[in-house]
């Protein structure tokens, strides 16, 4: 069978090789892989910056945005069918078995030795068959099956989003927030605004391509307000939101992001930034912490109960507005023009997916 | 009467004035002062960084760290008399009444329209009468008739503390911690040393003061570890910590605290820092806060609620640890010297004082 990899930490590495199917255990399950979404982690393992290769490998398969079908069950595994549609999540636990890994959250990791399919010390899910944990697999509707490869983008929103609220009503009597910032209209930034307005929340979404373009297109869909950078800078907003979802990865953005809350904010930092950009006032930034009562948090991959709300709430954004989800697949190449998927293709480009047959 | 008075924003107008005793209305009381806590913030407001008057006078009368006892009640007020040894807190609800200062948390208002005796449009403490609304005051037992003072400064050790704990079980099934870093051997740092220990938790203090200094001595007295960080700069620390409370107010800490917090970690951002400290990398804040699942968050101002508790913790701590609480008190004047109680008198020193009688 066919598997998309790299040797990790060599830039341009990129390629197609050959591997037998494997074989699942009694608790593992077969999976028949449908399709794997491209992000900007799979482009860094790519540069070379990361990716760890499995002990006794000196390749890395990736992908772990994945949607597919099982093939065959382990003997011990129950609750499962040949044919149902999957999303396995994509970490697992620490050979430590820390007290987070074991009550299910390896999202929350204490020792860092957590293991990720397609980017830590296990193979990913760019390749026709791959096996897993049937623990970590999560099933959905057959009605997702052209879209449920954006389950692990979703579980990201879904993370940060739950944890926001968690932090809110805990810390305050009352929180009622209204106006909501998002940073971004990648796919992350996207599914963070239709989600939002499935909440009834007041979204604005802000990104650098034009008001013509697709992603403003769907921003406006959900009825959020999409703001062009390009024209209407951060600075020169006037609204002050309840919360601001960071997801450009931009260390500048970031830094705006605390000046765009009101009190008793919060930003929530969901991207991975570049290093070595300067600001000019920290003390500024650890001040307006202080004196608005304000939080900025970061958050990192995703538990299987996100999995689970995410396939909810990927549902409840499909009933709402036709077509939205299925517009954000903007290419889907074949897995020999998995090339093609890895290099943005147009202007228009939101999420790019290798189709690895049905 | 006698008050220490400020013309706000103006430096150096520090002096002595005389004023009527103010009449108390149906719902105030009628205090009699008996001392008045310095702290940085009032040293702020001398060199005219800010400070407010309220409505209709030029001046602002300073205090609001402070021990009182009843001398007359308003007729509707219950549950005091006359004799009582008290503290009033020191925010006030904004004209608008928001939905949080309704809910008796102004210190978490939302308008920024609340007032703060002694800081922003209300007059303060310092002087030999104050009145204040009666819902807003706390008794104390007899028994903190020497240290009560110190209950305000414990009211920021007690928001911060409850805002961390509170977000830290809301987002995560397990969360145990081990391990504090308290950054700050001043007022606010001992309280919170003393209250972690009394706890049961691990706490490491730092500050710049020798190891043979009285601040060394107080941490050491609770059973934590004195680091002087000027023989261990705060690089060379090899713990990572649970939490870590930054109460330094220096930007160069506040940047360096992030980087002692373990995976999942919280930093308490609880004083005010300096304009202008450039941060090289900002990039690496927020990509270590996402990675590490980690917040920073800032906390200012205390409500009530954390006066009553901390009635109950400047308790347990007499109670543990003998002398603690008034060794803190480095520095007591009386109210002709009062040039004294805002000028450091020693390296020794710790908390200023001022005496306004019995």
């Amino acid at each position: 069978m066919k598997a998309i990899a790299v040797t990790p930490m060599m830039k341009d590495s990129l390629r197609i090789q050959d591997q037998d199917v494997p074989k699942q255990a009694r608790n593992e399950i077969l999976l028949k892989v449908q399709k794997v979404g491209i992000c900007g982690t799979d482009r860094d393992i790519i540069s070379g910056f990361y990716g760890e290769a499995p002990a006794g490998d000196n390749y890395l398969v990736l992908g772990h945005e994945s949607l597919s079908r099982v093939s065959e069950l382990g003997r011990s595994v129950r609750g499962f069918k040949k044919g149902d549609l999957v999303v396995p999540t994509v970490r697992r636990n620490c050979p430590e078995n820390c007290v987070n890994c074991k009550a299910g959250e390896s999202d929350m990791c204490l020792t860092g030795h957590y293991f990720e399919h397609g980017i830590k010390g296990l193979h990913g899910f760019a390749r026709e068959f791959a096996i897993t944990d049937a623990s970590f697999v999560v099933k959905l509707p057959e009605s997702l099956s052209d879209v449920g490869v954006l389950l692990e983008p979703m579980t990201i929103v879904e993370k940060g989003m739950l944890q926001t609220f968690l932090m809110q009503k805990a810390r305050m009597k009352k929180w009622k927030p209204v106006k909501i910032l998002v940073l971004g209209a990648g796919p992350v930034g996207l599914l963070a605004t239709a989600l939002l307005r499935v909440k009834g929340l007041d979204v604005d979404t802000v990104a650098t391509r034009s008001e013509e373009s697709l992603k403003a297109k769907l921003v406006e869909q959900t009825g959020s307000k999409y703001i062009n950078s390009k024209v209407s800078p951060l600075s020169s907003l006037e609204n002050k939101y309840d919360i601001v979802f960071e997801l450009t990865g931009n260390t500048g953005v970031a830094l705006e992001a605390q000046n765009l809350t009101g009190v008793n904010g919060v930003v929530s930092y969901l991207g991975v930034y570049m290093h070595e950009q300067e600001t000019e006032d920290a003390g500024k930034i650890y001040t307006n912490l202080v004196l608005g009562n304000r939080i900025q948090f970061g958050s990192v991959n995703a538990n299987k109960s996100y999995f689970t709300q995410g396939v909810k709430d990927l549902l409840a954004i499909r009933k709402r507005w036709n077509g939205f989800l299925e517009k954000m697949i903007t290419t889907s190449v074949g897995i020999e023009q998995f090339g093609n998927a890895y290099t943005p293709q147009s202007q228009e480009e939101i999420k790019a997916v290798i189709e690895f047959g049905k």
